[in-house]
Parts: C-alpha cells; sequence; structure tokens
C-alpha cells in the first residue's frame, strides 16, 4: 500500500545523507497521506545503504503500525502529534544537522539577520523551552510534540516551517516529505550563516520591513518570485 | 537568439553550484551581448537540474522581455541598473555564499587583510547602507542597484568588482559572464579567510603599499602575473 | 591466519579516510580476536593507498609479533594496554580528527550539551590529564594507555566509548573495529556541535535526567531505539 | 629535458588542487634536479584545467629560462633564493590555502598546540616579519625570500619545514616536490587545529618534552615510527 509515497519518504530519507544533514541514522522523515490520513515514516535505527523503499512504516493518526516489518522512528510521536495538530503539513523532516543543533544546543533561536533567512521564515526560528525532568520520564517523545506546539502556538507553521527543539535539535516540515527536505538543507544553511554573522559582532535583526518585503516576494498573494503556480 | 551567450550564462549558474557558492535557486547570473546590448539572465525559480541553456530569458537594457517562455529573475531590475551604469561591466553574479553574506549580514564590508585579497580587490570589499522602509516598500529591486551605485561612487567597478548589500548579500561582476564566476569564487573564499583572521585578533588592514604592489601584479600596465594579453 | 579479522580491520583504517578524520597515516585500528585473545593492528606509516588487508599485523597481547612483515603502529602499546584492561572491548581507534583533537588541545573534556551527545554517551567525553616528562621519556606509549585507564577509573568503557588524550587526540572504542570507526565518526559531529555551541555562548551541559533518558533509549535492557538485537 | 621533474612538479600542482589548498591559479611548486641544480617551476596563471606537465618551465639557479614555452610563477624569485641557500630542500611549494593564511594574515606564528605539529614541526609554524615599503617596491619576491630566510636563520629547515609570510601566506618545502606537499597538507590541517584550539581558549604551547618526544619519533637518528628507510 502507499507505494509511491513510501519511495518519496525514502528518497527524503536519502538526500538528507546527500545533502550532508544526516550521518548514520541521525535522523528521519514521515509524510501524510493526504487521502487516508495514514503517515509513512522511516524504521528506527535502520542502516541507511541496506535501507529500501518497502522498508518504511505505515501508520495509523494514533501510531499504530498499519503495515511494515520494521518498528517506526522512535520520534513517530512527535511526527504524529504534529500532524494531528497542522493539518496544513504533509511531511516532517527531523534531524541533527550540525549548526541547527548547535542553535538548539545553546538555547536560542536563529535570529532573522537577512533576506536569505526571511526568504524562508516570516521571523525567527524558534526554540522550545527546556522539557520538565516530568515530561522527560513519561511520554518524552509526545511531550517534545507538545512543547514544539506550545512554542508555534501564535505562528502559522507553514510561514516558520522549523523549531529547534531546546538541547535536541531541528524539527522542520511542509506540503510534503521534499518540501520538508528542502526546507531541512535551508535551516541548515542559515544556521551556519547566522553563526558566522554573530561571531562578527552582529546581534541585532535585520528591520522588520525588509523581512517582510522578502518574504512575502516568495510566499502569499502578492509573491512575485518564480513561475507562478501553474 | 543569442545562444553563445545563452549558454555561457546558463554554464555560468552551474558553475555557482558546482563551486558551492549556491544552493537551491539561490543565485542567478547574467551577461550583457557586446554587439546587441540586449542582456541574458536565469529565469526566476527554476531548478538548476532541469535547467537548459534556452530556459535563459533576453531583456533589453529597460528590462522588456525581447525572449524566453519564463520570468527573469526578481533580481533582474538591480542587475540592469548596474549594466546601465558601468559601460565596463559585461556579466553579473548575486550568490547568498556563505562567508560573504555573513560580512553583509554582520553589515560590514571585508577589509583587504593580505595578499589574497589584494590581487583581485583593490581596497575594501565595500558593504552597502541598509534601505529605508520606503526604498524597500516601492522598487526595491531597483533601490538595491541604486544603493550599490551610491556606494561605489567613487570606484572603479573592474577594480573592485563585488560589492555586499547590507543584510542581503554579495553581488560580483566583471567582463563577462565566466569572469564574474571567477570573481564570485575568489570572494567567497577571500571573506572566509578574512573571519578566520578576524577571529585570531586581526583587526588592522595590511598597508596599503603591499596592497598596491599586489593589485598591480595582476591589473593595468605594469602588470606582470600570467602570461600576459594575447 | 585470522584473515577475516585482518580484513575488518583494513577496512576500518580505509573507513577513516573515507569518513575525514584520517589524513596522511594519523590514524590507526586494532581489532582482537575473541576467540584467541590475538591483536590485530594497522602497521606503522604505511600509506593508505598501497596498503593490503595481509599487511595488517598480529600481536600476542603482551605486543609480540605473531605475524606480519611489517612494523606494528607505533600506538599498539596503547592500544594493548586498553585490551588487557577491558575484556569488553574489541576494536579500539586512534585518530586525529580536527574538532576532537581540538578539544584535547584545550585540554578539555567535551561537556554534554544535547541528545545528540547523551545518544552516545553516558556524561562528557573526559579529558586525560598531561603526562609528565619522565612519563614522556621512558614507555611513552604505555604510558598514554595508563593515562587513560586512570581517567576511566570509574567509567564503563562501553558506555563512554572515548577519552581525548590531553594535548594529543581521540582514543575511541567498542565491541568490534567497525563499531570504535562508527564511535569515532560520532565523536567528531558531537564535537564539532559542541564547540560551535561553546561559541554561541552556552557553558552548562543538559540536565541529566535528559541525557540518562537518550543515552537509555539506545543502551541496556530499557532501550527501545532500533530494531532490537536478533 | 627533466621529463621525469617536469611530471612530479606537475603532479604536486594538481595534488594541491585536489586536497583543497588552491583555488584557481592561487598556488604554485617547485622542485630541484639534484644532478643539475635546475629549477622546475610551474608557469605563471595558467589554468591548472589545461595545464600539461610539458608547460612546466626549466630555469637556472638565477632564474634565467633553460626551457618553456611560458613565464614562470611570480613568486620564482622567492622560490630560487630558498634553494640557493638551502641546500638540503629539493621541492617549495606556496599556496593559500585557508587556515595558514589566516594566520599569516593575523600575523601570528602557529603555537605548537599538540602531538600533531609536533610531529611535523619541531616548534612554532614560524611567520616573518612585514616587509616595508622599499622592500614591498624594489624586488619584491626577492625579498619576500629574504624575510624568510631572515626568519629561519637560527632553524633547520628540514626540522621546520614551513613560514608563513606575514600579510600573504605559507611556503612549504621538502626533499622533493611531493614531500613539500604532504607538508602544505599536514600545514593546513595543523593550522585548522590550532585556530580551534584557540578558540576553545587555549594560549599555551604544548610542554617542550612532549613535543621533542613527538618529533623524534619521526625524525632523526632515533626514529622508531614507521617502517625505517629501506
Amino acid at each position: 500500500m502507499l507505494d509511491n509515497l513510501k519511495s518519496e519518504v525514502f528518497k527524503a530519507n536519502l538526500d538528507l545523507v546527500s545533502n550532508g544533514l544526516v550521518i548514520h541514522t541521525w535522523g528521519n522523515v514521515s509524510a501524510r497521506d493526504k487521502n487516508s490520513g495514514l503517515i509513512v515514516i522511516k524504521p528506527s535505527g535502520v542502516n541507511y545503504k541496506s535501507m529500501k523503499p518497502d522498508d518504511m512504516v505505515v501508520l495509523d493518526p494514533d501510531g499504530n503500525v498499519v503495515e511494515g516489518k520494521f518498528k517506526p522512528s522512535t520520534d513517530a510521536p512527535t511526527h504524529l502529534l504534529l500532524y494531528r495538530t497542522w493539518a496544513s503539513v504533509g511531511g516532517i523532516v527531523h534531524t541533527h544537522s550540525s549548526f541547527a543543533t548547535a542553535w538548539a544546543q545553546a538555547g536560542k533561536g536563529i535570529p532573522p539577520f537577512g533576506t536569505t533567512h526571511a526568504d524562508h521564515y516570516f521571523g525567527e526560528v524558534p526554540c522550545t523551552r527546556s522539557l520538565t525532568d516530568n515530561e522527560i520520564a513519561i511520554d518524552y517523545e509526545i511531550n517534545t510534540g507538545k512543547i514544539i506546539i506550545e512554542r508555534m502556538a501564535d505562528i502559522d507553521p507553514l510561514s516558520v516551517p522549523s523549531v529547534l527543539v531546546n538541547s535536541h535539535g531541528p524539527f522542520c516540515w511542509g506540503t510534503d516529505a521534499a518540501d520538508a527536505v528542502y526546507t531541512a538543507v535551508s535551516l541548515e544553511e542559515i544556521a551556519k550563516m547566522a553563526f558566522y554573522t554573530v561571531l562578527l559582532g552582529q546581534n541585532q535583526p535585520v528591520n522588520s520591513s525588509l523581512l517582510d518585503k522578502h518574504f512575502r516576494r516568495k510566499h502569499g498573494k502578492g509573491a512575485y518570485y518564480g513561475q507562478g503556480k501553474s
């Protein structure tokens, strides 16, 4: 079942590796089937070199395995909570990419220092609060999803399609798996540039009119970047 | 029309990717036809992997599309203003390469710290002022060109063939598209070295006699680097 | 003799190069044969490009050459002391990978700043004390092993499978050669992220409940990451 | 003439590129023929992609072109002075590799922070003084050689086979071209590690007994690293 979506999710996982965002098995991608609402996700801890499209696991929205010979990614409960909360999201990526993770480990959101950032995010890439000891002890992965949702409470997920989980790393999302991978690649580059920018002594985000301009060049009704939707 | 120039511009765009200066569609190259004065430029937001030479867009100096099935790069008005101002320039490159963009985001020009810099730039790589809210709201891309021209007012563009647009990133140029790409590659390496140099505690540019010497070894009448022009 | 183990050790040495951890001959891998207790190790100073599986050297636990036309790695006495001390260890890797070595040169252990670290190490990656002049002058390589053992005295080597030798670089280990290489790759990435994290102003390790949680997700009885041991 | 040496020098130049030390034409290699004392050197400003072994230029020790259709590297006078001064040197490399050049631009020698450094250099990698305006104006390239020799006055060139020219970049040397390239690769890695080490807060070089030990493990009469000279 869902063979095309499995192929998309499989390919998206490999794209994380070829884009230098993931070593070993330090990442995972999932996607939601628009018709059935089922989720396809990478199996847990399976080597990327031997992984096949058919190894992807199919889950229902509550996390029950509908099909698949492997256990799903341990982060599946986090993915599922995001899908249940955000109807607009069709693909989710989690990585430990170097610079984005460093910002997460520093417990800091990534300030919008320039137009590269503004082209992709309508404002700061936010960082969640830390989990409490209780939230870590019980239902850790669900609670990771909860602090993401809590942090994103007043934010449109498709206008700020990434969050940094404090002391952990980035989650990125989009309309489908490939879109989420695209954002994960952008995020790492933006996190790198922001790191260099801070070390050059800049601490002030760019003024909001430039941020608005660049975001709206690419997103929403007045967008004029690219060839239009057709 | 202009099939050779289209091929040059197409190849120059791909060279940005293979040199690690551009991910996704974060860059663009244009070139001017010496005879007709027409400009060939990359289409907006088209994926580099599927792009073909024939997808390049031909513009007249005022920005009217002369030939091409795609919309030109959104940055075309910036390119066109530079061409109209600088008769000596035949190719323009815009990237968001990591280190050069970090300097732009810090709002700082790149000081000439050594001979590598001096081989390519006769002085600092300058950074423009920020745009005002009005300049952002109306004719943003033309105004980007205007602050470049404003910053370069007293500078020969072929002696300082790059500028950093504040909070944005670098524009580079040259006698043709390949020359502008060459400079974009040099700039990123020079921006990287300057970043490391500053972090090692150096804040003073090298003395001007060394800068002059190295620039003149490669450029102008007394140049003795290379095999001469023949 | 031990042809399979020689192939494993040979391949593990090449994997250090392909993973960017080693240039020239700046690294070595060894492994222990579970049945005989013999050690297979890389020869000293042999070029990776011309090296063959059969060039690996077989040593008894006291360092006598049992088979091999080459001299063993100069670091062999360090490896052997670790094997004699730790029955659980079946493979050892030594590299001078850039970021891990920088931490060693700074004389600092790598603090656990996030879940990436906690997934692989149950606590800080420790750094040894410096060797005394006497310890350097006589039996240098054995004494390098002794300060590793001294530093790891109260630590399970498979829970913290790496150490930084002060002013030198990392040693990593595991159940076999491939496992030790896996850890060496992880260590370099973790050392890089920790470097970036410190430069972003973070000096406090993550709270211990998160460290415990992530380590135990992957290791020990209650582990639920991956597909289980079968 | 000297076809083998030309091939060695040609290959050594390409190895600078494949090892990531040189972009564009920012580097050069030369070697000395042991019998005739003639020098083979890269031509000036010739693209690496089109360069052929036969394009190498043969010079006598005073810099007269003995054979070759191209002009020699502009840095030839620097190379020649080093050859005339140091009988033990058979190959010289000049690069603008990123980290070594940053140290040169900071005007700082690279302190010996650990055993990686000590394996290759018997002490600091020194940095020259700046050239005076007069030394820049007249015989610039010869004077570059003179300040190298001045800085290395009390140092055996084969024990410290690199120097940083202030505000410029590294020169490396060895017994032949391949040996000099080997050192240029090592230098860049050592310069990178030292940069990271300084940023982690370490300013003190390692104690001299460890430096001595590691250098003597690999060099001189008591050396026991590698397979011996045979």
